[in-house]
């Protein structure tokens, strides 16, 4: 255990972020809602997307006015398989869940559903909606519009946004296939994380103004720009360039909201979910013996000296979950808890995060 | 006009591209789709995809019966929104098309269709078929299983495929957004043409058997092997490998046929077309304006000395594909016409693509 990420306990964090939402006008159900699926990305070693952002991103916005604690979500448009939801500018976490429930639904009957989502926020880690479709033997889909931060090859300013992917499909194992990816080379958590430790970047993740490397992640701001995956044109960036704006279509010009090139302010945005029904297609049966052979094709890949097991996307999230949830606590950063601790005084919140569990 | 790649009039590889497979018992309107789908490729400067492929990749194996030059397509399931369709290993373009054409149908009812393919082979460039949403006001999707070439994270054998990825939608310009990628860092198409001129490929395309980089396309076969999309570990190749599997669930495993990691024997694909009609979510004037807004901010980005332009995916190949339709010819490589001419011999074919036009 880091001293610097002291072990929290699982349910003393969904309590305190319910009960803290909860005095920002925040509904009980949302707010538990809400912390559920931060405390989700905790668990799952997505520290990034987790209650580290509880107070910073949630918090404050909800006590600014920038986030309605009370949305009315409305559906701009409903066909058998297909819908747009105005979000209200309520929190991205209420509209991802009803959205995705609602892409669910719609699955069930036709095969397919697919929902767009305008005027809404910040929904924390994509992976959580995707991962909806699972129980009910669907693939499901999750992509949001995220900070502009990202040059276009051969640009210099920053054009696009984080963009985010997130695919999640049933397999043959204990585990599911999650792929929950920013379209850039790396995600802003990473440099954030860095930076904190006071570590360089790798070449490759960002550029300078003028478009050299930079590796000093406390550069990145203001004029500094992340690259989209790939990194240069040579090694594939056009191809990271082509998935974040397939992403912006998908989420802001399908919602009618906008992109990440025009909505980046007070981590406003615009998300999109979809379920895939597999029977719809196919007997389970036979899908699942389909992954079955294609993780054994993988897992028997000859190995570079020192790689043990080549795991699945979402395999060892999955692992991580299970021992996190069966230690009942996971870690949060030293600086983290010291936010929560300031914003539990001014919004009289009993402190019990630090105590013996 | 290099030498090397004489400039071919469209119209005479059209007819060369009907009669030789009509020699091969394909009928003439299936002929006739093959041979445009192919001349789309060179029109847009997809080389690697298009008629160079006329005689190694169909002809040849039509002859050797290992492509069904008369198949029988199936529907396997049908649903309001989702089919799957057992091409009845015919020519991929015939199930291409005609896959592409019930999604199409699906989202003019429900808003969105999605069919998943097995028993199919090789389908040419994924683009052909995502376009072929557009006239309608859609975007489209197609995917497919690619060669077995391709190396885990960690692994050095060929485990996965060089999976496809294709998107087209609407602007509010001219073009169309066009993004049709390999989830490797390149297609093996570059790794191709680099041979052909006797070039060094750059590191982070390919690996050796041992896992050092290689740099010499000549030596990529029989135990070398290509990278995924990110290309090292700490440049995101998690991510290219989370979209070749995305790709294979979606394509092999939904089908039920089988993904890269078991089928790639002979061009056996797998693939999947979808098609979403943007009024069943959005105007379409609001859906263009977004994305005009969209496509001037990266036109407006700063750019590195040398870069004139921006470009969207998609806008070179369309200006292109302009170019070549207006000069009603496209360069074919002279080793590829050779092996056309000798083909020709063979079948009976009528001579005339060298002739002066």
């Amino acid at each position: 255990m880091s001293t610097d990420e002291p072990l929290i306990s699982n349910a003393k964090l969904l309590a305190f972020g319910e009960t803290i939402l909860g005095k920002l006008d925040v509904s009980q159900e949302h707010a538990a809602l809400t912390s559920r699926i931060l405390l989700d990305a905790d668990l799952r070693g997505v520290a990034s997307h987790g209650m580290a952002h509880l107070v910073d991103f949630y918090v404050r916005r909800l006590q600014m006015g920038k986030i309605n604690p009370r949305p009315e979500l409305k559906l701009d448009s409903d066909q058998p398989s297909a819908a747009t939801l105005d979000a209200g500018n309520g929190l991205g976490f209420v509209a991802g869940q009803h959205a995705m429930e609602l892409a669910i639904e719609k699955a069930q009957t036709t095969g397919i559903g697919w929902v767009s989502v305008g005027n809404s926020t910040h929904y924390g880690a994509g992976g959580y909606y995707a991962m909806m479709a699972l129980e009910h033997d669907m693939i499901g889909f999750s992509m949001t519009t995220g900070g502009r931060l990202v040059a276009p090859p051969g640009g210099l300013g920053r054009a696009i946004g984080l963009n985010v992917l997130s695919v999640a499909a049933p397999t043959s194992r204990d585990f599911p296939y999650v792929l929950d990816m920013a379209t850039s080379v790396v995600a802003a958590g990473k440099l954030e994380i860095a930076r904190r430790r006071g570590e360089s970047i790798p070449e490759g993740w960002a550029q300078t103004a003028s478009g050299e490397p930079l590796t000093d992640p406390a550069k990145l701001h203001p004029d500094s720009t992340m690259l989209p995956l790939g990194g240069t044109p040579v090694l594939g960036a056009f191809k990271g360039f082509g998935l974040t704006i397939m992403v912006d279509i998908l989420t802001g010009a399908l919602s009618g909201f906008g992109t990440s090139a025009e909505i980046d302010a007070g981590l406003t945005a615009a998300h999109c979910f979809g379920a895939m029904r597999i029977e719809a297609f196919q007997p389970l049966a036979d899908y699942k013996e389909r992954m079955e052979r294609m993780i054994v094709a993988v897992k028997e890949t000859p190995r570079r000296a020192g790689v043990d097991e080549i795991m699945i996307p979402g395999e060892p999230e999955h692992a991580l979950a299970e021992q996190r949830r069966a230690h009942r606590r996971v870690p949060v950063h030293a600086t983290v808890l010291a936010g929560f601790k300031e914003a539990a005084a001014e919004l009289d919140v009993t402190w019990d995060l630090e105590d013996a569990q």
